[in-house]
């Protein structure tokens, strides 16, 4: 298992190529039925020396976590341009690519069990969420501190965003491209249930929606909805 | 410690006076801030005899959460009389009478922690989650199996219901009665998203709402959006 690549990488750098060979196999596959010996012989390495960099499964799928977790921030970040709609559907967009490409893993450290419940990895989790709550709410405006009725609505949207992907995992049975439409009409509707019950929600709500597009999102909503109660 | 009272009963029924009195605790506080001393000196017996019901905490835990989950799947039964927006407002007052009573050990359990992500507790939190599924899809009609955007609709609704719980116990800066009609409208408005994009559930949700009376909260909303609209 001795390899001249082995000893030309530093400790850095072997680490984070391990990280990055544990979340590949983390991502495909649930991370309770992959082993630190896979892992090994995955980055061409032995197992002891695997030992060597991380002093378990538990640190080397925190250390992944943490990698993947960084990597869903940055997807939720979009720049403050053009309409409402669009930059949530964007958003939408790298949120499924993400799912995509760690599904398994995403589902089972979603949905808990015994290897992924660490509290650390519900740390991680949190702190995404909460990363994702302070772009939308930013995209939304700048409140200090943000209506109780608002901050309802985006983590709750989020919480929705979350369901809706591992419900899609689960099977695939609708296109993926349906629901990323759909849980941007779903925030609009769930902010819309907000508005028809809060005057500071309502004002809200019709100053985001003014400058909303004929072909945009939103406005489709819209339309779609009229056509169905008529 | 010992008492008269512990001599007259019985192992089950010893069993079941355990069992609430550690989920009255677990209730009230994060069950990690729980300890087997309390739960016997609640009990009024010794730590000794707690252990001779019980192996650990864990088992304690996993037989109060047992108790909760049977509790909280029957209040999700409600009778199939009268309109639908009615029926799932009184599941939803019931859900938040639970989610009161149970407030710390609810979000502890929800946000998951190291003494709440068992495996058990996990399979626990998804039979309830399951039972509500089929409560609300009996409600919707008969289907085997359901329409793949309909069983979404339903599923993202009542993770939805979930997390605003949560948001709600955290802080209750939003007054619960509001929340439980909102979630009503919630699923009108999350059925309405699907509906708009879909025409199964187009015709399904028109035939779900043929019968709503005028003063419902379907209606209501609807009444309310049009004049957001406008």
């Amino acid at each position: 298992m001795s390899t001249g690549v082995r000893r030309r990488m530093g400790v850095e750098e072997r680490r984070q190529q391990l990280i990055g060979v544990a979340l590949e196999l983390f991502s495909r596959r649930s991370p309770d039925e992959v082993s630190i010996d896979e892992i090994a012989s995955a980055a061409g390495i032995s197992r002891p020396l695997v030992y060597h960099y991380f002093p378990g499964k538990l640190s080397l799928y925190e250390a992944a976590l943490q990698r993947a977790a960084e990597d869903l921030a940055g997807r939720f970040v979009e720049p403050h341009d053009g309409p409402l709609g669009g930059r949530l559907l964007r958003v939408m967009r790298r949120y499924f690519d993400f799912v995509d490409e760690h599904g398994p893993g995403f589902s089972a450290l979603m949905r808990g069990g015994p290897a992924v419940g660490s509290s650390t990895a519900n740390a991680l989790v949190d702190s995404v969420r909460q990363a994702a709550y302070k772009q939308v709410l930013a995209h939304l405006g700048a409140f200090d501190p943000p209506p109780a009725r608002l901050e309802l609505v985006i983590r709750s949207w989020i919480s929705l965003a979350e369901s809706t992907a591992l419900i899609w995992l689960d099977g695939r049975r609708i296109p993926r491209a349906e629901l990323e439409v759909q849980l941007v009409h779903d925030f609009a509707a769930l902010a819309a249930v907000s508005a028809a019950q809060d005057k500071e929600m309502s004002l809200l709500l019709r100053g985001l929606l003014k400058d909303e597009p004929a072909d945009g999102p939103f406005t489709d909503l819209v339309g779609r909805l009229m056509a169905l109660a008529s």
